[in-house]
């Protein structure tokens, strides 16, 4: 298997945030610097870089770009700047929790120095910030290891959106699974939803998989359910923007549905993300905030309209799926199983 | 409320089959007049006209057209080439049973007339095609009544794919059951599934709805489950393209995962449809041929590129709703109820 080393998600590059511009993925692979924490913020919430580890790392980059940036101002106005550019981070977008968790740590650093040489707490947030982009690789390569084991030789893999290298700093969760399990030899296809609206699985998921060498089949989001029945689907793997005490687990828009379905036709639905990815904060998926994107998305597919300008549209970026849907959670320590309040509260500690 | 007979879906014009061409809609409104059979075989394969019962009608003006341009044949001759374009009628989309029903009735004019004067034959193909045409209307209007009756004021309906106006010959199966709910006064609710990948929801329904004032919210289809979930859709009405003797319904892929999130939230399934879209050959959905289609469609929208182009693609136009999870089926002759095996053996005879 080739390895997906071959494309850096996000990375600190000459003092900018380098992103791959994952707006024009697969046709072409651009990179775009951002030189300003307004550049990151815009990046962030127009999707040049998405999936909840990236936006996590990102933002942590972005807050130490921040602080760079405001070297030369004394440490009062310093210590400002920063923290109204952890504030515009955290407004970015609302239902991945990596992102709050990313920025809280940057937080810390630069609350815990208060008062410190602005150089020091500049070089300390990028060094904490580059530890949270190479944990992040890690982390991937831990959840693949322990999730490749619910997989078998021959199984095809039903995935929803893009939870791949391109979601994290690399090797993915969802796809990190997968990933994990070819590594063991096993022979594994997969099942892509395209991910309407904004097509990650279409575009981002066949892409990585296709430079890796995993054979990688292309559906609509609406023919999940007629291949389950036909018995072409073997075990189901998503990513995940927030999961709850109680495992209920906030990921892309249509992942509910897959889970649905996934019961009806008893196929193992499993969930991979990062530690960082749980929010015992949140008791359930009430209480996790659900972004609502703009309406074009929907009105059309790559800047091509499909339907009049001025129709109403829904356009929830995210869904929740209940915990009693969910086979097991996959994270770097290990394959948390029901219950899950026990199994989380043990794992987030 | 406005009436949708300010547009046709199919008729005879000028010795023309004439199609609003449905590939164009909703950013042109263009007519295509068929003036060989060749041509009406064509329009049914790449979907100038699409539904069930739309292609039907379609097809009898085909053959009705073959006929009329089959004269000056002597009579063994003109028997032939009518019998061969109903062939090629037949033999142009697999699975909406309509198309059959309509061509049986076609060929059961032509072959009780063999011998008899080619004039007279094509004379009473045209008027057997027209006559279907008509009835096609008046058996929409009637599910409409009976399907009205299902649904209460107030009430939020999601529909998936197109079963309105433009699925028949005017008024609509599902839509049908809708407009005949606002006849009656009720303020009525739809929610389009934007139905990957040909996108009949995003062009058709939202097109034909709001030419009527029927307010329609578009989702992609990955939505409704959640939306489901939150409470915001009521009642589900759907079209079919051949109904089991055991109620098993075929209908545009994405109709069975619609069926299985509706049960878990106990919202009401209902399918419309005329009689001629029962097939009691077929004992259960086993029995239907799924078309699958180009893998293009997949990896395109609207022409628009969305995918690598070599990706591998599955593309089942249709899926199999099982009758377990259908709550009514609406006919012309009323509202059939489990079990389905009896009311659908009744209603047939």
């Amino acid at each position: 298997m080739k390895s997906t080393s071959n494309f850096k998600t996000v990375a600190w590059e000459n003092g900018c945030v380098r992103l791959i511009d994952q707006r024009k993925l697969p046709f072409e692979e651009v990179y775009v610097d951002c030189s300003t924490v307004e550049e990151v913020c815009k990046a962030i919430k127009n999707m040049t870089v998405r999936g909840a580890p990236a936006i996590g790392v990102t933002a942590a980059l972005g807050a130490a770009l921040a602080a760079k940036n405001a070297l030369g101002s004394h440490s009062a106005e310093f210590y400002e700047k920063v923290k109204r550019a952890l504030d515009d981070l955290a407004a970015t977008r609302p239902t991945a929790v990596n992102l709050f968790w990313a920025i809280g740590r940057m937080r810390e650093i630069l609350e815990s120095s208060q008062g410190a040489d602005p150089r020091a707490v500049a070089d300390g947030m990028l060094q904490a910030a580059l530890n949270i982009l190479e944990e992040d690789v890690n982390i991937c390569r831990s959840i693949g290891k322990h999730g490749a084991e619910l997989l078998d030789d021959g199984d095809t893999v039903l995935t929803h959106c893009n939870a791949g290298a391109l979601a994290t700093a690399g090797y993915g969760t969802a796809l990190g699974v997968i990933r994990g399990a070819v590594e063991q030899g096993k022979k594994i296809k997969v099942i892509a939803d395209e991910t309407r609206p904004l097509l990650q699985g279409a575009r981002l998921t066949v892409w990585e998989l296709k430079k890796d060498g995993i054979p990688v089949t292309l559906i609509t989001d609406n023919m999940a359910g007629a291949l389950m029945n036909r018995g072409l689907i073997n075990k189901i793997v998503v990513g995940a923007d927030r999961i709850a005490a109680n495992g209920d687990t906030a990921n892309k828009i249509g992942t509910y549905s897959v889970a649905v379905l996934a019961a009806r036709h008893k196929i193992p639905f499993y969930v991979a993300a990062p530690i960082s990815t749980i929010d015992t904060k949140a008791k359930s998926g009430k209480d996790i905030p659900i972004e609502e994107r703009k309406p074009e998305e929907v009105r059309s597919a790559l800047g091509t309209p499909l339907a009049q300008d001025d129709v109403a549209v829904y356009n929830p970026a995210f869904d929740v799926t209940p915990a009693e849907l969910i086979t097991a959670i996959v994270t770097e320590k290990g394959v948390l199983k029901p219950p899950f309040e026990r199994s989380i509260s043990e794992a987030a500690e």
